[in-house]
């Protein structure tokens, strides 16, 4: 009967088995110390003389358990016995057992299949679960019906460009850019509050450390809205419910990547600023006059509202229309869309939509598009379509942001750029 | 202040505002009768006079709750007022307030937009929503790790066939046929158990009513198992606790469909027989001999189970070497591996895999493959990777088999096929 790491505590003077991988040895002669590493966490095991193990071997050991106050946790196992499961190699490419800060993230994401054992590398996948569990918790308690849409597309919704092509048989398709198209249909289907935790795709050759070719979208879309301060409403409490969640149960993450999260207060804080007003306290603030929500505006902005409002997040509405998709709801040249900037980065777009037909019509013109392009896009609207909008939160920017993480792409498992497709 | 269709009994003789689609318009001269349609069912309207709205019409009405034993529910809303949100063109394609039994399957997925919107097919995803939302409930109480993998991938470790190829910047990718090598590689990286809820790609011609060329997968991977009947312990619970779910959450629906799900006790009783068994099985109650385990097998086999164990299911273990791929953990000719065949039809596929490096490079040219061609894939084994096993239930095969769908096209919201890419 096996037993974790974190239980040793819990069996002083008892006779344990322990399974798990050879994270150190460390010889001092007569005696070895090796620390042993399982889905719990780490536990020294004291043997006799020599511990002929490679690090990374996988073993089962058996012996009794002993306070040690110099041990890691404060107790050890005196091994009496033990089964090589699965023996590595000795010629590991990169450390498992140290700082990845010492590890340059070209190095960590080559050899992702051994970086990913750092504990504290695995730790932001942990932590990056917890995001995944409570967004869908907090979505189910407000009625809403996950989806799962297809990912080939004929189409694409958001104009065309940026698209990865898939040989389909005979004919071409695309790999989606968000599922845009689906959650505006599953609202109009009588859903009326859907989300959906899914793979997005984005054709961009810029290599950049905000930027992935593939990454999970967070999307949301929900009917008979007012307007897109209804959205911001719900993404608070997203993230309170997300942020409660983590700092819960992932204290000892956020702990050892010298991190906190927003508290609820905090998050209820979080400023609703326009468009106009984000350039402005932007161009005060950088001394020159700015004309875009560029990333040196996220950044300057966040700033802005962490000593105005006591956190590093502002809600910008406003966008022009001319900045925004077709579908998204206009309101003279402006329309009522609106981004979430956390901690210098934009990790939420989104807005109310256009959901009455004969606009539609009326504003597809305006961006070069026709009914026929569009497919079957417009027969949601051509039969019914309550108004109604919704946002997407990038996962891995969000798990970047809350651990402090140099490049989006450490937040990704196995991440996609303009020259990685493996591992 | 919106009251929701459901809501409606609580509120006899009081103002209410509700809102949704026209479902339904029966005009009886002086008066009309109107069904509203909801995300929580439908009610009743009563209207003086004629009420000029096209079926699936949007509209707010307020109005007055009053008892009626003859309206759905026992009560309807005597409207004072109607708001028209978004009006639907009269030219439906096909009837959203009909049995869907009396509309053929090709006029249902080609007309998917309006198709989703008939309650009964509806129910199918809200069914569907809570499949998932079980699965990750159990794998969560187990101690899994729900991960998010890359779906484009440089090479294939299903052998390489069957797969769709991205045109990703210069080079070519492909769509992965499954999380297989990810997930192995997360139970190395120290996680040992974890799930995936995501899409899979089977560039596969056939086009039958048991196939999908994009489908959703509900992956497990665990390390630290003995052999395969750890896999299928893991795979009862996992069941029970789906099963339990539908049976509390959504009894409605499965009335709606005439189905029930199996008890607890039943899925306890789930009989494992080997492939060489099960085809004695059906050879003998089909009066021919069988070679392989064929669509045929799977429903006698499932007959067989249901009448000498009382549950429709069965797991299927001991498949041929020949007839698994390379990872499978062998037993002489044959293999450490399962099926699980549920109400006929093959749900899940797993077993345990290949761990120790030395077994994997004898192995790879039995199977005409080498660790080049694998790419990173070795990796995983030479530097320590613990016994382990896991299976995929498809999402969609499973949600067929429970409501009776004659199609699995019909248990995917926009399903791909060989010729259907749209909508």
């Amino acid at each position: 009967m096996r037993t974790l790491a974190s239980a040793v505590a819990s069996k002083t003077d008892q006779e344990v088995e322990l399974s798990g991988w050879i994270h150190r040895v460390r010889d001092l002669g007569g005696i070895s110390f090796v620390l042993l590493r399982d889905r719990s966490g780490i536990v020294q095991l004291v043997y006799d003389g020599k511990a002929e193990y490679t690090l990374e071997s996988v073993v089962t050991v058996r012996g009794r358990v002993q306070v040690n106050d110099k041990a890691p946790g404060g107790y050890e196992v005196r091994v009496a016995d033990t089964e090589l499961l699965a023996a590595a190699e000795p010629d590991l490419p990169i450390s498992v057992n140290q700082d990845p800060e010492s590890i340059g993230i070209e190095a960590i994401l080559d050899n992702r299949i051994i970086s990913l054992r750092n504990p504290k590398i695995l730790d932001v996948f942990r932590l990056q679960a917890g995001i995944v569990q409570y967004f869908a918790e907090y979505m189910r308690s407000r009625d809403f019906t996950e989806i799962k849409s297809s990912k080939l597309i004929g189409t694409g919704t958001e104009g065309g460009t940026g698209l990865f092509a898939v040989e389909y048989f005979e004919s071409k398709v695309f790999l989606a850019q968000s599922p845009q198209f689906y959650k505006q249909a599953m609202v109009a289907s009588g859903l009326e509050r859907v989300f959906e935790i899914g793979a997005a795709y984005r054709a961009e050759k810029h290599d950049t450390p905000r930027h992935l070719n593939e990454y999970v979208s967070l999307d949301v879309e929900m009917a008979f809205i007012d307007d897109e301060n209804d959205l911001m409403d719900l993404e608070v409490g997203i993230l309170q419910h997300i942020f409660a969640g983590i700092a819960r149960d992932h204290a000892r993450i956020l702990s050892e990547w010298d991190q906190t999260v927003p508290t609820p207060e905090q998050v209820a804080k979080i400023p609703r600023i326009s468009h106009d007003d984000a350039k402005k306290i932007a161009s005060e603030r950088l001394g020159k006059r700015l004309f875009e929500i560029n990333p040196e505006v996220e950044r300057v902005v966040c700033d802005w509202a962490a000593e105005e409002h006591g956190v590093e997040a502002a809600f910008v509405y406003g966008f022009p229309r001319k900045k925004r998709p077709f579908y998204t709801f206009p309101e003279g040249l402006k329309t009522k869309s609106f981004d979430l900037l956390f901690r210098g980065l934009e990790i939420t777009t989104g807005g109310k939509r256009i959901n009455e037909y004969a606009m539609l019509l009326e504003t597809l013109p305006k961006f070069k598009l026709t009914e026929e392009e569009l497919g079957d896009y417009c027969t949601i609207f051509r039969y019914g379509c309550p108004p109604h909008g919704g946002f997407a939160i990038g996962l891995e920017r969000l798990t970047q942001k809350i651990l402090g993480l140099h490049n989006v792409k450490e937040a990704s498992l196995f991440p996609r750029d303009r020259k990685r497709v493996r591992p």
